[in-house]
């Protein structure tokens, strides 16, 4: 039997900070072909709400700390705010969406990240062989679009804030079972940059192994390497294709697009 | 057919403080018989969050006015925050909850209440007519119990702060077309008192005539008359029986109950 097309879009939280362009981004989300889910990520509204509420911004090695506070905070700003405001703005254009955290339906079942070598808190990673794919797939198949945001739960009462593009590998990963799937990281550039500060020097298509050689070129760095490492991964699991593109081009696709395949091989 | 039976239960916001309190109340909620629903408030947190935030609570004839910032504030607080936690509760006791505002699935489809007398700002009343139970019951019928906060939307991309108490109501009137339902109102008293100062004064049960004499000696003035106004529309409804208790006497379901038959008639 053949899968049903389903399309994992991945999108930054700020969006949401400019209603034109998330109406124009929803309307295009929808109007992808077959079934679509959609992951949000919140970063920069929550790093604008923690300073409202005077919450110092812990970091270590480059990256938040989620203590008890800040557990809280990014679970008001990413399950609460956003994922409303998204969700009530996409049944506005006619989608049937649903607001998910992965505690909901116990779809993302996570662990806590080892407080070694460095204690971030309350950090989790989720489970790809325990995700509920049956419960979100029948939601699925019933016409509603799931919208995640990036907190998670550990089956023992603990939320946990999460990674969004580690939530999108990870669904994309395992719905692969049930679905044909294809993951957009979509950014707020358009695509692989050769040169961070020349637009025009998209890389359009890569394989693992070219990959590997922008990462020692550091071509591909920072925010851009677990991307990277998630999306080949994701083929690796069945995902049919990743692209990361710009979330204004997600119609025209126009982007960088991972090849799943490896050097030397033929193409699929 | 016998239609099956589904509890809606409404409880306060404020419980998630006492996290004792929340497992032995969400443990009896979980072993109620038949299928289940529950829809939380919580004003008390939303107040506490908002002093945090230095945001001014604005008051009308003795209500909270919901202004842009306040929808916000407890859009993070209700459909963040309380739900979710909630939520990894209930999934911590082996209960497949998933947490909804009124604009998942288009569950709860409502309009902004009239600016005229007063304008209280972005708050919603449900098209109780229009409630997207299809949704709802096939959700309920995969088995798993859906936890509402007390958030609505209009359709046309406005989120609204909806009275907790209206939306228990409302969602167990729609409901009684595809099951068999109970609504259970959790405060913090044991039921309706005689005696505001003694809590030995429970009214064991009242019908719709005696709760205007109730009304007329004050013995239900305040929070308490909409609650009892919504119970026995509720039961016009369709809504089998509403019992008004202390959430920890849930299982013994001891408290007032409401009488859904009218006085010179038998009980039915």
């Amino acid at each position: 039997m053949t899968k049903e097309k389903l399309s994992i879009v991945k999108i930054g939280g700020n969006i949401i900070d400019n209603p034109v362009a998330l109406e124009q981004f929803l309307t295009d989300f929808y109007h992808l072909e077959g079934r679509r889910l959609l992951v949000h990520g919140g970063g920069v509204m929550a790093s604008k709400m923690a300073t409202q509420l005077g919450l110092e911004t812990k970091m270590a090695q480059g990256r938040r700390i989620t203590d008890a506070e800040t557990l809280k905070l990014v679970t008001m700003v990413y399950a609460g705010w956003i994922n409303k405001y998204i969700v009530a703005s996409l049944q506005k254009i006619g989608c049937n969406a649903i607001g998910l955290s992965g505690a909901d339906g116990n779809t993302i079942p996570s662990h806590q990240r080892s407080p070694i070598p460095v204690d971030y808190g309350y950090v989790g990673d989720p489970n790809t062989d325990k995700m509920n794919t049956e419960f979100l797939s029948k939601l699925i198949d019933m016409g509603a679009t799931p919208v995640f945001c990036a907190i998670t739960h550990d089956g023992n009462g603990q939320l946990l804030n999460t990674n969004a593009d580690t939530v999108a590998y990870s669904l994309s990963s395992s719905l692969s079972k049930h679905y044909n799937t294809s993951l957009y990281y979509c950014f707020e550039k358009e695509g692989v940059l050769r040169d961070l500060n020349d637009p025009d020097s998209i890389i359009p298509s890569m394989t693992q192994a070219e990959s590997e050689i922008y990462k020692q070129m550091g071509v591909i760095a920072d925010g851009m390497l677990p991307k990277i490492d998630n999306s080949f991964r994701a083929m690796e699991k069945g995902v049919n294709e990743v692209i990361i593109l710009h979330a204004k081009n997600l119609i025209s696709k126009k982007g960088t697009i991972l090849l799943n395949y490896r050097d030397g091989e033929s193409k699929p």
